[in-house]
């Protein structure tokens, strides 16, 4: 299989995931205190469709970067994007757990975040997993990258996982804290790995 | 990453946000004067999936022809085009929250308008910064516009944020009136920037 | 725009519309004479959810065929299209409101029956408005076809509406029987226009 | 019709189907023995999750791998592709049953067992005839495939719907040991018909 259907397909799920996240917000039932303040009262529903809508979104983006580099793809590649997708495909889950708790306070809307950071951890061992596969197997990837820009990118991409795990930490601690963590995640894989967010190639 | 893998990615989002919009019309469950009366009953919720259908679907078309004239992509513009998507993705949610309480009357049918007309603000206000954003910076715009025609665009994308918050006004007085109004913001942006329907180039 | 690119538009929404049809397809909830029972219980979902299917199906098969021979697009074939995916991603509704009525029987299932047959109604009369310009507008139809092939199409799109309006007349009688000639109308349309399945081009 | 074309649809149905399996994982509601304990005993929503999620993403790899030898399409095999993503579009439903009733035990537990593996063994059935379809109907296949290929990949194809058949029985007996063998049978099917998973083709 070409990498560019592998990529269609790819952006297919994720133009999918990153829309689905849209149904966790739900339409408020009978207000007692009126439709305006039954809206407010949903903030978590808007700060958890925002935050994954950001990671898929970025995700996405750095999923393109890395096949952009690829020469082809085998078979282990072929799984470990599938085990990626099905990650993706997860996110939309636990930000409805996490848009339902996280306004119960309490020991459940700790449990949700730890759901979400989990997720997340998951679905960043993944990436980096998917990413020192394609570097450290001949002919995977193209001449385009020098050795120092392979070895900057497997920093990049394998300090994904723990970095999530801390935000499981913070889980235990925080709901809203680890949302705002996971955010500034999202917030550090949108710059691309030189730094320059003015690069003439995205 | 090339404008026509944006485009792509944007395009599914587009074609899912569309076709989710259906999911806010309801079946209606055991009606007590028959399922004619409930289905004729229902009409705000038919009301706001064509208005929200035309919006959705016109925005794809102006979207399209922006990126006809983008050389390329740097990564601020790939964000404020995914901050779009994040509001496009959000259409399906104004639309349920609108299709279920413009039958109710009161200040709740009004909120619910503030709320459709609010996102749609926001969408265009994102939509108008999208396309100064890439009209402002060197070499993103190809050769294929004069002065004149950038202008042109320019006042046209830049009102449309004001206008849908005018509505956000008209929406306090009355609900219906309000989404009458952005069906008819939506009919102005259907015509091209030329004014001319029958062009040889869509 | 290009007619590749609508085309690919369409097809997301003509996907995403097929696959959605499964969510009018329940669980069964607290069966009391056991599930299997319930879920033979269900057969109207099930047979809506074919024919639904075949419908979308059949008709996606037919749209690329009218694309094929479309050399370029303006502005009222691009609105003519959006306004046949507004009905097509209205399909899964009607469906789900027959699936539920279907075994109901009374006045609300023949409702239901006249809902599904209004909706193709109306898919059917924008089909063959959007085939009836393209083919009478200078320069939008290819010189692929012969006279005497656009008459055929023109007779054989043109009659659609009708067609599928007489399934309301039947809807008032018979539920099943209407989604049954809504089936025999789908594979009318399977057959290609000059009736010879084995066709080296689809 | 283009073979790219019926690809790139079915790639869509494929990556829909595939992204809505996580509207089967529900949000628990009230839980009375908090959260945590609710995420754990919803154990049987993941499992099948992920069984259904490698399933369709094997039978994607699988479908490109059969449509990479194929030099042209016919009307018969288009829509014996149609026939073939009814099942696959259907697949969030017996995923969804089986969720729901998997820890109910009892007869119900089956019953939604067997429901899961004849869905699966009605897909296997299509994908194993639009396989022998394509291979026995001249000019449909290219060259690229020597006699003996074909028929291993002839034996491989057809042997799955009998496989699946026989998960229907032991569905049977017990719901979890069905649905791993499902997964088993998908990780038969996740080896390519040479066996090699480094092969330089995907």
């Amino acid at each position: 299989m070409s990498t560019s259907r592998i990529e269609a397909f790819s952006d297919g799920v994720f133009a999918i995931a990153i829309t689905l996240l849209v149904l966790e917000i739900h339409v408020p039932e009978r207000p007692e205190h009126g439709l305006g303040r039954a809206l407010l009262d949903q903030w978590p529903a808007y700060a958890s469709y925002v935050v994954s809508f950001l990671i898929v979104g970025i995700i996405w983006v750095n999923h393109h970067a890395v096949f952009d580099h690829l020469e082809r793809a085998d078979r282990p590649l072929l799984y470990l994007n599938l085990l990626l997708l099905l990650f993706i495909g997860l996110i939309p889950w636990p930000t409805n757990v996490l848009a339902t708790y996280m306004h119960e306070g309490g020991a459940d809307e700790r449990v949700a975040a730890v759901l979400y950071s989990l997720t997340m951890t998951l679905m960043g061992a993944t990436f980096g997993a998917l990413w020192v596969y394609a570097s450290r197997h001949a002919g995977l990837l193209r001449d385009t990258l020098s050795r120092e820009e392979i070895a900057t990118r497997t920093r990049r991409f394998v300090i994904g996982a723990p970095l999530y795990a801390l935000t499981v930490a913070v889980a235990l601690v925080s709901a809203p804290l680890c949302l705002a963590l996971n955010a500034l995640l999202a917030a550090y894989y949108a710059v691309p790995a030189g730094g320059a967010m003015l690069h003439r190639r995205v």
